[in-house]
């Protein structure tokens, strides 16, 4: 499935010399569980300091609809999702948190961090 | 009653080489109060980094009923279910936080926490 | 299943020649689903105009627990703990509001009333 | 326990010919439980439009602290209270709500009402 | 698209003498556009009550989930989801609103009602 | 103390022929208590329906401000400034609530109202 | 100002027989106060229920950015943009409400409405 | 007063070697004003690592009852039941907030900590 | 304005020993503001760690009270009471936070800190 | 564009020698997107620990104004105007944090910060 991330537009940051933050949050994503098809819902959070590119927010949002009728684990989502945005951005650091609604009386939450190599 | 952790299953991680956080939130769990033998009513909340599995949510949700009706105070709850939890999972780190329903006009909450040797 | 309300005791009430309104609230409410098992979690809301008796919490807290490995649905549980506190306490009006927590991303509330006939 | 009503002071209502609205609302409230000798915790609200008086608030906190040590149910509570401040205030109406903290899982409240014979 | 009632299904109300109400709160419904083809989020809340029939929720759910990919107005929804509920349970009354997520800093509610005509 | 009403000022209803309704919520009322010479903190929410004048905000502030420095009771300033106000801008309707601080650990709030004899 | 009504488009009802009602929420609204020339920011509801007509939501935002550098009060913004609506839309009844920001510690909110004269 | 501590009573920590937390919330503590004899309301948290020893909760609560009708100041509140609580269960760690109800439009909060020598 | 400071009483802590923190929160600050002559309103929270002497709270509300018609701006506020109240009370460490109401659509909170040198 | 930073005045920090940090908040800042001319709705956050002169917030209002009718994206805003306040305050530190209206059902925060060189 890693033509997804093609999806992905990007423009050049604009103050690449300045350490500066930039937060996303997406309150709904759904895609589908594939043990029993039924859909999930979940809200994305995406907090990263871009290095030479920031991502295009329309090309963000079609880039997550195309999860809508995928069927993939929670953990697997956050993953794979924050390995794309980091193939595509490049950024010196980024972190995805993944917050989902109540199943059978639980709820969980998954955090995944990514640190640019040369940021340690 | 070692044998409640028999019904907790996992799966593997399929994300090894990255250090990340799952939290778990279980807001309708229920005990019995050995003393006085009235139920207690908490919320249990995991916050994890898987090593080699995950716990699968089903199965923990399964385990957590195996205390509706078993007599057992707050601290031992909390300390007991989250050395289960290490037993099945060896996890990198993880902590358990038990929050109770008032009784006389008090509150109560228990915080646990493992670290895995390697980790420190 | 008629016996639970045996538990139920009374106290007369001080103030009959007035007309007043007493709510009670049970957010620690638990049951079994009857087709899957499964416990349910829900909070009972009481709000009634006593005759000349008024209900005992403690013994309203043990009638409550009675159902707490019982196989019941919602609709039912509501219903029919009206109709026990009902015939119990023969007052004025009386109104059950239940609350569940979500199943499947779904929410439900149930209200049932009662008025007494000489009431209207 | 007439006399505890003599501690309440009043002083002349200024727009008697307009029918408006005073709310005084007391969340320091605290008396004992009769049968158990534990203390019970509480907020008063009172609603009330007055006639040719008003009641002085001091004097209304320095009464509600007689309660302090005293042995006496919920719904007898509010009543009481109800009478005293009708009889010393002469209101058009008046409504006292009481809320009680959680014992036992459960939760209180108790609203009672008076209106003046001319009112109706 | 009538053939979506054909999931509902129903049992039978066991308190049909009574005219009690039932709130089925659903906050993750999902549809598409039919202008624009993205996706739209939003929130339904029925109020019923019943007649000789119940809606059974799991169906309810699976009915709600054909929705997914289907393009159709805030407007439409609600009023054909209303339409068919109605007609599978026929109930004495019933009101649906759906509440939807900010499309251009625009938000919209809509709220239909169904009273049967003996009910008037 | 009627000359504080002279600094209120109008300007004209553009749309008289509509009973539409204005809220003015001021938060920052500021006066003393005429007792204890200690100052009383408070919030004034005013609701009317223009007849053929509005009243100037910045006027009202001003008018306001006058009692920062005056010693005055809850209930008579909100039954003054209700008459200042009825008099300079003869609405068809208007309500003042006042909602005070806490002091002793006792909360006040006061609502009075006007009708015009013909809206009757 | 008359022809920026002109912007707003409509689509037919597709459920005249039902009278059922539309809220549209506008938390995005700013104009210019006349007298100073700063900018005014505010929230709109609109609650109506169509006749033949709904109001399309892409030409009301359009509509309402019109006002953006227009100069002009609360109260005549309020009345004047519901006439417009009122006058496009030809509904069975329209309410709109406006609440905006505060100023010198004063904040206001003008509810006004419109009823069809078949309608009484 | 140093007999009230004798009032606290003890259970052995079965998980001493684990450092774990337990936070007690106290939101119904009373006491009075030694300056004026008026009561006081407050909420008391205890946040604790046990060594060998816990605080059994209803000794707690019987204990903190015993401050009702005593005259003492909130910062000597404070650290005098800190006192109290680490003479007799000898924690790694105790930390005690205080959080009083305002007087004269002042609130005030009270925390003090104990840390075992050996822990730094 | 130096003399306003000859109104703070102190008492001596009964605790010196121990390094805990006092936090005395006060919503009802008013001043005036210099270039405009109007009042500004805000909440001013000390948090400090006494060393000998603890500030006596009747006295600190009057002298709060002494800049109720003072033109004086937010940063010289904060910082000059911070002044005074280190003058006086000699603490170990204090934080003084002011938070002001909007004014224009902006609203400005100033915080400001001291620690004696001994304690660096 | 660097013309609207002359609109920003400045008035000496009286407290030079005290590091004290100043928070300005301003939630009603609006400009235009670039690409759509579609208005944008955001929040905007400084925090700042001034060095000889400080921000005077009537100025830093008619600046912000300036963008009123400006097209230009999240990112470059917050950049820009952090420099523009950094060129003409000399801070020793400031922080502009900006939060954004929805778009798509997708939020975005853009935090940027400046240290004076000095300062590390």
């Amino acid at each position: 499935m890693t033509e997804f991330r093609d999806t992905l537009e990007t423009f050049p940051n604009s103050f690449p010399e300045r350490d500066y933050e930039i937060e996303i949050i997406c309150p709904e994503f759904t895609s589908v569980c594939p043990k029993t098809g039924q859909p999930d819902f979940g809200e994305l959070v995406f907090t990263y300091t871009p290095a030479a590119l920031c991502v295009e927010l329309k090309s963000l949002k079609l880039y997550l609809q195309k999860f809508r009728n995928e069927g993939i684990f929670y953990e697997n989502i956050t993953n794979r999702i924050l390995d794309d945005l980091v193939a595509v951005l490049q950024p010196r650091r980024m972190r995805l948190v993944s917050r989902w609604t109540p199943r059978g009386g639980i709820r969980t939450n998954v955090t995944a961090e990514y640190t640019a190599a040369a940021d340690n």
